[in-house]
């Protein structure tokens, strides 16, 4: 059994992992922190995980937990004070997958001037692997640090990847226009949140300045075969919707050759010939609600011919392959484990 | 394995079937019948079955569905036409699990009141067990046909049974104001379905003459020890509110004797002890989000010293616990299998 | 002109007084209070009233406001701190309308023990008219206070009041399940108001305690014979659904004498003849989306024969009859106007 | 006092115009048309429209409709069925606002191609004005017939005309991403439109097709300095979004030479300088809510100079300024009332 910890439990991420590691046949519960609920049962908090493999815990804070009976944690912190945590679970010899940005880049200095933040450890951030296992299955199977991607960034360059991998893609002229639900903003108490402001309402918010931006620009720029100092510029657009999970990302992209809709269905189907959470719609396009609490994307692509371009539509859940259920398959992935184990539940409906 | 059929694989009912059935260890598919979709690829339908155990079904239609090898259906038809495919399905010597209220009456006369719809098949209709687990888990570990209660039925009963069971509730002034989410009306096309007319609604419907009244009634009569020839009234009025899934029942009761709210609470934790999906909430009242996707009812209680009125809350999703969660624990039961089995997932939240 | 103020302009209540009084003919700015946003320009907040007459305003602290341009002020604060507020106000010579609770009671004892709140301003709550305009009409069109009254309470007296004046209604055995919208709960940041909390669910709240209780109690008492000192009793459960705006209430009463469906109907047309926002529904049940946006009441009966009960059904728009629209009701009758000034909209659909 | 006829009263489109037309003082009902409902009184099916100028109007069939009493027809049909309407009601002499495709189009073989659909009536067509005021005001107020133009085309145009005019933008590379609500699909009964379908959900729909691209090429063409015969080509890709009203259109568009994001928001500001309802955010990016249930067409601005590329956010209700409320902002022209007669309405917030 592995025994895992989780820093930032009642959080919508940490709450997400409960769900799915409860359905996890070789997990078991090491400690569960949390610093605004420390001292309290979890049940008493979140009902649902009474009689369940939860149903004991009490929730602890950081300062008070013992990790010494913990195989791995999970951090779901705010960039900035994750990367202090995660560097004393690393020095006490723990694994640790990270849910913030902190060790997302492999360029530092990117990362410090998009988060507004100092980077305190950067030979850390050289052994952090980026976990999107479709890119990195190999290296995050020795990984003692997963960064998990952004969730934005998980729908977008899963619908980039095979494009970018073979080169054929305009890199320079990528428009990502990408519409989230409103658990990707957490817990937080701001107005914004608040339901009476988001029921029936649409907006763009941070627009040609959110920081999932540089993430998807740094794992491209990686990809290709420009020096990591050359720059690579993605316009992307964030926009809140009312649902509460999932991601759509429209991506707008220009093909170097001339290529027809089958034989860019061709390029992405054998990309991901046999990765188990990610499926191409040969006829359709996707909609979230066939992703809503599983762990899948769903790719749908549509070459227009009067515009020549392409567009890739992808959707998933940003609870779980953008964020919960991506981090339970890396860990699946550092345990050996198959990888969808926990992971097999499909899309509830309707 | 259990090889399973399901008639009317293409609705609400029958998708959730499938979704529950996917991640049960021990089940098969047989047929998926649907009269409206014959033909197709279950995976063009609904997309999320991909590479699951489903993902090579062709839906058929009934006439030309071979059940050869099936050991049960479940049936997920309007009654009136449930009554006789059931009826050839159980000659046909296999088990059936019927999603209709065309088998959960004890007194047919009753059943033809309420649907307007003669029953042709007393005799089967004597077999059928009624497939409410909590009251008849017994008998229907032995059932050959079992009637599935109906949504609204199981939160109303699982509320109130316990005072039932002891006698120490007037059963002729019972008010249930329940609200459900728009899955329980299928997929059908009416114009009160459209999302234009239900979000950002709310309405009561069938005030005073719900067909749920009588099946409620049916039940608590038989709990009693009233003769069948008795009446027993119960005021049921149903809410529509603009969510997918769920059902809250506000329950009204006046004890026959003085109980304070920790006695009562007494009574339902004894009740329910060892149930593995009713749930009683010590302190506080449950809400939808607590059992959304998962086949728990939770239970609240509040005892009104004002006005000397039991307020019983309870809280399941129509889908799961209220239609084929239900059918599932059934079908467990029947096969010996662990009740709980395919059905450990606990909430989707947020 | 008629020079209006608001204390609390920007959260819910005050933004709704201000896109009544938008369309108000005989209506001017005076001043915009708001202790959060004092200095900035109303259009930074809510650039929906630019162009418009209050385009110009900037919000002002309620410490340097000067009211001597005003005729009269809408204070949208918590109870409480109100009291002091209309006082100060009253004894400026200002005419009232006070959307909290401190000025709702006949008997202070009341409101205290409720409101836990000590109420320092007995002789001006003597003064004080409470605003239900289809019970109070002749004294709020002299009255220089205005209790608003409650959202709920104003849905459940509605449904009520034919019923209490003819005295033909069981007073001690009245059920009011209501269920409302969120926008109630105010534009405070309270978990419990995220969007990503109440999506997708329903709760109930304050069972058996909340403070409309004790409001609907006190005005049904005063209808009735009893003395002010004998106790009346109502059960009251609210219910949060995830609408923005919008109560549902559904009232289930015992008539002291026999009376059908249509002798029912004929006492509230009659009661509600000529009442600008106040509509019996003969055949139908109403719906929220029928007063969406509206000061509208709509009604609808059901006479449940075989539980001998009547079940009344009433739906208001809570931010409007519910409140602001209610207070520009009350506004108008003090000024003479014609009652439905500036409140001719009818439900916005779909 | 004007006597508007309305074909097509029922649907969403026909409702909005009596809710606008309800508060609109110079108008008065003539004739109500309604295939589905004809002979039923309108408040049986709206009983929001008790107590209006409405509330003794039956609903008529076309083939019964007696027009000689009206001034102006609104027709609210399905393209291709509305030709023929329109060129019957033009030859009795009545003015006439149509909602449909029908006479949007300057090229009628523009119309054939996208609509599949042949176009009978190429003189009328010569005739009829495109109703979008912004830049067709004098010519509107001539017209005989006008074509009131496609909700995602106002949301588009609105923000792209500025930049057309003043010929500074690449036209051959726009790509315009647009959300909608799903009251612009209409009451008709389809199961994408159930609720169940919709909520917690959103999907790209009609890519690279659908039928507004080519309204909004057609208008841009016509501004340019092209020839009728020259080809330009917008990438249009609508999606849905579970909410009843709004758009929001997010544009993506290349500038000729070097501007600034003051420059641009100048020549926004100049172009729509005393425009009744579009309006310019200076510093925010504007959101649905904002406009919900009024006629305002919000734009907001961002010049991303890391990709040089402008985004421009509009947003509308699609009932009011989509549809609706420019039809009845068409017939003030027409008439010569002032503009934002019956149109002062604002947001309903929240």
């Amino acid at each position: 059994m592995i025994k895992v910890s989780i820093i930032g439990t009642t959080g919508y991420v940490g709450a997400e992992l409960l769900r799915i590691l409860q359905q996890h046949p070789d997990v078991e519960p090491a400690c569960l922190i949390s610093r605004s609920h420390a001292g309290k049962r979890l049940i008493d908090l979140y009902p649902q995980f009474r009689d369940s493999k939860f149903s004991k815990c009490r929730l602890v804070d950081y300062e008070e937990a013992d990790f010494s009976d913990s195989d791995i944690v999970f951090t779901a912190l705010p960039h900035g004070v994750s990367q202090n945590i995660v560097a004393e679970l690393y020095n006490k010899g723990l694994k640790v997958i990270d849910m913030s940005g902190d060790f997302r880049y492999n360029d530092i200095a990117v990362y410090e001037k998009w988060y507004q933040e100092k980077h305190h450890f950067p030979e850390l951030n050289e052994k952090a692997v980026y976990g999107l296992v479709e890119l990195n299955r190999e290296k995050i199977c020795k990984a003692d640090i997963v960064a998990n991607p952004g969730c934005y960034v998980t729908a977008s360059l899963l619908g980039l990847i095979p494009l970018a991998k073979k080169d054929i893609i305009d890199l320079d002229n990528i428009i990502i226009d990408a519409k989230s639900g409103v658990s990707g903003a957490g817990k937080s108490l701001k107005t914004s949140n608040l339901f009476n402001e988001v029921h029936e309402n649409m907006k763009a918010y941070s627009v040609a300045s959110h920081r999932h931006t540089s993430e998807i620009e740094s794992v491209l720029l990686d990809l290709s075969k420009r020096k990591s100092s050359d720059k690579l510029q993605v316009l992307f657009t964030p926009h809140l919707i009312p649902i509460k999970r999932g991601i759509l990302a429209t991506i707008y992209v220009d093909l170097k050759n001339n290529y027809g809709q089958e034989e860019i269905m061709k390029i992405y189907q054998e990309y991901y010939q046999g990765e188990p959470f990610v499926q191409i719609l040969e006829d359709d396009l996707p909609e979230i609600k066939q992703v809503l609490g599983s762990n899948y994307c769903l790719i749908g692509l549509k070459y227009d011919q009067r515009n020549d371009k392409l567009i890739i539509i992808t959707v998933l859940d940003n609870m779980v392959k953008g964020a919960a259920g991506q981090g339970v398959q890396n860990m699946n992935l550092i345990f050996g484990i198959k990888e969808n184990t926990g992971l097999e539940a499909r899309a509830v409906y309707p």
